[in-house]
Parts: C-alpha cells; sequence; structure tokens
C-alpha cells in the first residue's frame, strides 16, 4: 500500500523534502504526499525580496513554482490550509477545512514568525515585517507612497540592512535602531562591522546599543521613541529576528529545547517525553540544531539549512539511513555592493562557551597587486587557541566572499589547522587571485 | 657565525626562499644570504605578461621588486650572473665572474626553460618564446609590427591561448597548433575543452591534433608547415611546455628522476648518490612533484607550488622543521573573459594510473536562477569509484571559478566523497550564489 506522507509548511524547507522526496520516487515505493501551507504561492523566494524592493526585479518574479506544477506530479498541494492539529497517537493532522488527514510519515516544516517587541504601537499602519509575498508586496507600496518620507528599521541584521539600501536607494531617509552596540552582531565581530557601518554611512543613519521603547500614532504610524528621543517615521520595519514557529507541535507535546526550537535526534526525528517518534520529522527554521563548534543547541534559519536538513529527512523517509551533523551555518550577504560573509562563531560566542582564541585579521586584494580592478579584501580568522584548530571565519569584500565561506566552512569542519592553511596550495593567476592569498596571510598572522 | 646561505635563482621560488628568510630572520640566528640571478630584474611576474601584451598594462610594470631592495635589507643579490658549477664537497658555488661563494645552505631554484620542438628553424627571426621580460618585450615589438600579420602559436596550453588573445585582439590573424587532440590536455578533459575552444572560435583559429614538422623561411620566418601544409606566420610562438633547467645541478651529480625534475625528500632535500644531501634544498619548476592522487613523481611549474615549497625549505633552514605533502596543483586562468580551473587528475591520468572513476558533470548558474548578470558555471567532478572520494575537479564559468577550486583542493587532500560533498551546507544569497550549487548538484550525478 502507497505511504502517506505529510508536509506541514511550503517555505524552502517543507518544499525541499517535498522535491527530493519526487526526485528520489522513481523505481522506489510509491507515496502518497500531501503538503499543506498558510500562504498561497506554490513556493515564493523571501531571500529574494531586498532585492525586488531595490528594484531588481518584480515581487511576482520571486514566485518560482506554481500549485499547478506539484499537483500535475500528483501530489496533494493544499494552499491558503492552515493545521490546527496533529494527532501522534493516532496518526493525523486536522486542518482548519475541518478535514483529518491520516500520515504513514509526517514533516514538520511550520518555519518562523518574526519576533515583534513587546512595546505599544507595533500594530499600527504603516508597521510591518517582511517575511513572505504579502509583507514585500505592502512594504513596496509603502515605499512608494513615502518617496522623501522617513523609514525607520528596528533590528540591524542582514534583512534589515539589505532593506535599508532599498529604502535609501528610493530616496527615503533610513534610519536603523539596533539595540545592540553593533551590526551584525550573530555573524561578524565588531571591527569586521564598523568596515560595513562605513560603507553604509552616507546612505543610511545607525543608533546603535540602543532600544525602541515605543512606536507612537494614532492608526497610523508617527515616530519610533528611541532612548526618550522622538524619531519621525512613516514606515517602520521590524526587523529583530525570527522565532521558531512551534504552536502546532507543542499542543501535540512535541518538545522544544532551549533556543525555542524542536528537538530532534541526527535522523531529525521529533521527541516527545522520552522518545524520539519514529514517524514524525522536523526540520528548518522551526529546530534547534546543534553547533558544530560549541556543541550547543541554537537555530539555523537559512535556506542553504533547510536545504541539507531536507536531504536528511527525504532519504530516511525513502529508505536511506542518514544523518544530520553538527551545524556551521556558513552566511553570505551582499549589502550595497559590499559583500559580508560568516561561518562558526564570532570571538564573543566563542569567548561566552568557554573557548580560548587565536586571531589572525589580514587585508589584501583579491587579485594581483599590479592588476587593474581588483577589490580590497578584509579577513579576519578565529582558531581555537590549544590546537589552533579554524573555529570561525569573517569576510568582507566586493567579490569572491560566497566562495570563500564556502571553502572555509568544509576547513572548520575537517578541523584544519592555521599551519594547514598556509602549506596548502592555493590556485594562482594575477588577474583572478594573489599567489599569497588574504586567507593565508590571516593565517600567518594567528600564528605570531 | 653566521650562516652563509646561496639561493641560485631568482624566479618565484628563489625569491619566495628570500622573502620569507628576511621575513624569518629577527630574533632568528643571523643570516649572510647571497641570490645570484642570469635576468637583470629583481622579481619579474612573468605570469602577468599574457595580460601586458593584450594591452592591460605595460610590461614594465610587471618587475614588480627592484634589486635595490634586497640590497638595502643586506642581501647579496646579484644579478645578470650565471652559476657555472656547485662544489659539493666543499660547500661552493662557482659564478661565471669567477668567484667562488661558500655554503652552509643551498637552494637550487633554477626553474625551467621552454621546450624547443626539433624541428628546422626555430632559431629563425620572428619566432619567440614567452618566459621574462626581454622575451615579453621581443613579443610586444613583433605584435606591434605585424597588425593584420598572421600569428602561429605553437601548444595549446594557458600561456599559448592567453597569448592568442593578445595576438587576435591586436587584429592579428591567430592560429594555434597542438600536437594532443584537445586544447589543455594537462587540466581538462576533452569535453570540457571544447567549451573553452567554442568560446575562442571566433579569435583564433585551432588545427589539433596536428605537429609542426618545421618552420620555414630565410633569416625571418614565412610559415610553418603543419602535416604538409604551409601556414604563412610572421610571428610564431613556442609554447609547448617547460623543461626543468637542471644542467648545473646534474654536473654536481644531483640526481633528476623520471619527470626531468631534481629528486627531492619531504624535506626538499636533493639527492645524491644514495642519500639525501644535509643542506642542500631544491624548490620550483626544477624539481619533481609526488602527485597527491596517483603517488607518483611529476612537475608542477607554478608560481603556488613554488610558495609552498618555499615555506618548507625556508623553515628548514630557520631550524623550523617543515615537510612538502604531495602536490595537487590547483590552476585557474582567465582566457578572453573565460575562467578555467583544475586541480587533481583528469579522466585519461586517472586512468594511465589504473583508478576507476564516477564522474559527475552539471551545468547551473553562478547565482539564482531569478538574479540579472547570473552566469552559466560548468563543473566536473571525478571520484574514484569504490571510494567516492573527490579526486579531480574541473570548472568553467565567467566568475568564481579560482576560488571554487581552492575549496575543491580542501576538499581533494581531505578524501572528501560525493555524499559529504552534498550533505555539506553552503553559504546561500541569491545576488550571490544558488541554493542547490552546482558543485552538489555534479556530486549527486556522480552518485547515479
Amino acid at each position: 500500500m502507497a505511504k502517506k506522507v505529510v508536509i506541514i509548511g511550503g517555505g524552502a524547507a517543507g518544499i525541499d523534502v517535498l522535491d527530493l522526496l519526487l526526485r528520489g520516487k522513481e523505481g522506489a515505493e510509491k507515496m502518497e504526499i500531501t503538503l499543506i501551507k498558510k500562504e498561497k504561492e506554490g513556493f515564493f523566494s523571501t531571500c529574494g525580496l531586498p532585492f525586488a524592493l531595490q528594484g531588481m526585479y518584480g515581487i511576482k518574479e520571486l514566485e518560482l513554482i506554481e500549485p499547478n506544477y506539484y499537483i500535475d506530479k500528483g501530489v496533494e498541494f493544499g494552499t491558503g490550509t492552515e493545521v490546527t492539529g496533529i494527532n501522534l497517537e493516532n496518526g493525523y493532522v486536522s486542518v482548519d477545512t475541518g478535514e483529518d488527514i491520516k500520515y504513514d510519515f509526517l514533516v514538520i516544516a511550520t518555519g518562523s514568525k518574526p519576533f515583534i517587541p513587546p512595546i505599544e504601537g507595533t500594530n499600527l499602519e504603516g508597521v510591518y515585517t517582511l517575511t513572505g509575498k504579502e509583507d514585500g508586496e505592502r512594504v513596496e507600496a509603502a515605499m512608494n507612497a513615502n518617496r522623501s518620507g522617513n523609514a525607520l528599521i528596528i533590528g540591524a541584521g542582514l534583512i534589515g540592512l539589505q532593506t535599508a539600501v532599498a529604502f535609501s536607494k528610493k530616496g527615503i531617509n533610513t534610519t536603523v535602531v539596533e539595540m545592540l552596540p553593533h551590526l551584525l552582531p550573530t555573524i561578524l565581530d565588531a571591527d569586521m562591522t564598523s568596515i560595513v557601518q562605513k560603507w553604509l554611512h552616507k546612505d543610511v543613519t545607525f543608533l546603535l546599543g540602543k532600544p525602541v521603547s515605543a512606536i507612537k500614532g494614532d492608526h497610523q504610524v508617527r515616530a519610533v521613541i528611541v532612548e526618550g528621543e522622538e524619531i519621525p517615521a512613516d514606515i517602520v520595519l521590524i526587523s529583530a529576528g525570527m522565532r521558531p514557529n512551534v504552536d502546532v507541535a507543542m499542543k501535540a507535546g512535541i518538545e522544544t529545547g532551549e533556543s525555542g526550537g524542536i528537538v530532534t535526534d541526527r535522523s531529525l526525528r521529533a521527541k516527545k517525553g522520552k522518545s524520539y517518534l519514529n514517524n514524525v520529522y522536523a526540520l528548518g527554521d522551526c529546530v534547534e540544531v546543534i553547533d558544530a563548534v560549541t556543541y550547543r543547541p541554537r537555530l539555523s534559519q537559512l535556506a542553504s539549512t533547510a536545504l541539507i536538513q531536507a536531504r536528511v529527512v527525504a532519504n530516511n523517509i525513502l529508505g536511506i539511513s542518514s544523518s544530520y551533523e553538527p551545524c556551521l551555518s556558513p552566511t553570505v550577504a551582499a549589502i550595497s555592493g559590499l559583500q559580508v560573509g560568516s561561518v562558526g562563531v564570532v570571538s564573543e560566542t566563542a569567548r561566552r562557551y568557554g573557548i580560548k582564541l587565536k586571531v589572525g585579521k589580514a587585508i589584501r586584494y583579491t587579485r594581483a597587486r599590479f592588476f587593474p580592478g581588483r577589490k580590497l579584501i578584509i579577513v579576519k580568522l578565529i582558531f581555537e587557541a590549544h590546537t589552533e584548530k579554524l573555529i570561525g571565519a569573517q569576510i568582507i569584500s566586493e567579490e569572491t566572499v560566497a566562495e570563500r565561506i564556502n571553502e572555509l566552512t568544509l576547513a572548520i569542519k575537517e578541523r584544519i589547522t592555521a599551519n594547514d592553511i598556509c602549506m596548502r596550495e592555493r590556485c594562482f593567476e594575477p588577474s583572478l587571485t594573489m599567489v599569497e592569498d588574504v586567507i593565508v596571510d590571516a593565517a600567518v598572522k594567528a600564528q605570531k
């Protein structure tokens, strides 16, 4: 008899599992797959939104897959539908249409929802979040209605900064407020973020180390209160992080961890009571991962994390045993042409977890020093002091950052030392690289 | 007493050892360093020549370091000088000025010289090689004197193709003749080179699988004979590979191997009779390396190889024990805007050494499929069949090739499998990467 797979959630995590099950189906046991999602689109790329707001393409182009694509492949693809309950004992989910759907395998990919600070005024008109197509359309309309107005962004993470650039490009007077004392605190050390801040200082005003205490206005937002000061604002974007969306899972008794995400084993099976559930998997923004450096739980709310987890879940459902490794969360983003990348721990995280450090920072060019068009590149490498193994890396340049982060992700995973980095050959051609690369220079400096 | 170090050769290898000894000198035992080189420049970047010929900068700009830089640091920096003999028993070298120079440590970095095919006419005027400043100036003068003339290049390696692009850009009718049936045979498989050939076909005529039998002319070159056919040529560039320059070393009884390069141990000490010499190191284009995949000897005539070897030699002279690992020779080059990269073995080399293969090839974009400015990228990954460990990689695109080759160099070195590649997270941001990267797709395909 055909196995019934039910996937809750149609963001990157759910769609990746679906795609991988469909790719794997040929020759394998036939499956009946149901996917339930509350959004109306097949698959929408939220990561692409800031660039749409910058005018690089229309928001519509981010609807990458329409529901019919999956329906034509025989998938029950339920858009605009919400799961109201999970019955783990009897193996079915209840949806808001009143229907109960039986499953042999359940995949929980419920994603995340924006954190809304507990302050007055977050429900005023003109206050937005940016997590899907509808959000994007609302923010775009607000931008177009408020050219030469004032925008205020709460939170100096990647999405906050990328959206600040979009606002600023439209001529909107843009301010970013961050509670912590520097930008991008989860991926960069303070000395590295100062480069990003300098890069953006003409376009964006920063208020750092300052919490927002209230959003003011009647009906429509008018201002934001930051340390007693009233800052005028026609648009407010709340970009203060995402919280795992675990309501339905918790209601069913599924365990969440200290990070707020669903606890899983290495097969990504969810847990209830003392046992991991044989046929219930969870992945994506709603789960807790184990950090590959600290071995402590945390979140990794990235489409790239979801893809790897989806391979594990799909394999296990297809009968191919597969397990998820501790997570490094390599991250990259372009902010107004400046590429910022990070992997592993930042210095402060390492210290918080009791790891002593050796750090090397270097600045060089991306191409030979005589080659036209070369760009500056700054690399900071973080090593565990006593083993000199790489545990973190941060890179800023106008080019080559993403691929270097991928290399250093592998380096951390394979427990490469500073000396290994210095003694490993790297390809050289003056129009493309320097013979002694900035990564090597940083590793040399860390050893001193 | 100060140790005397004598370095023979002032190409990348010799200069790298010199630089690293100077960097390491502080606090270490003082040294007296002599470098002897036959060229007149301090350090000249030969790798930069093809782009100078393409007009991106002047040849003069490639003289990166002047002799005075080293002389001011107390180095005996002998330019325009040739070593005529090495006396290993008594520890001195003889130079063409008649002088004998004592050494405590000798470093042989004599480099390579162009292979000149044993055919008639190679000494005619208008026949060039391209291995230094003077060669570069001669070829540049010939290009300028023969606009709308005919150029013929013998050898379809990287330098040959990059120079062909320079000729073609100046309006010169350019033909490349290669004895082997495809371009770039040492770094690409035939299916991958066909992409490069197609890219260049408007600018360059290719005659492949055809040896040159003679160069014709009286005094000045007039034509080249390829399979009986006479091809008119005003300029001929011989770019048919480099041979280790080992005359002086062999005369002293130092052993060379099956590749023609000097044999060394892992400390890069040269060998005479049955023993490795305690105080004689050799590195760079003139030495034989051990291949990291086949474990058989070969040459690795790259500035990047020389740099790593220089670290080993300098460390050992400075009393820091250091050894040279088997070599992977990661390579990259831009040919008319197309970036071509390779590391490890090509398929034919693997087969020649009895290695069975699983191969995966994929074509994707460098950025998200909806992102403007994305480029196509083609990756071929070569795995050992029974272990599925990566042993070779070839990449072609207009961007990101060099950094990906560096990542895959580490992957081969760390014995990463196809499955490891699929299960390792890679950073994602739609303006910079695809969520499922072309490297992952190639690894997935290899497993099928």
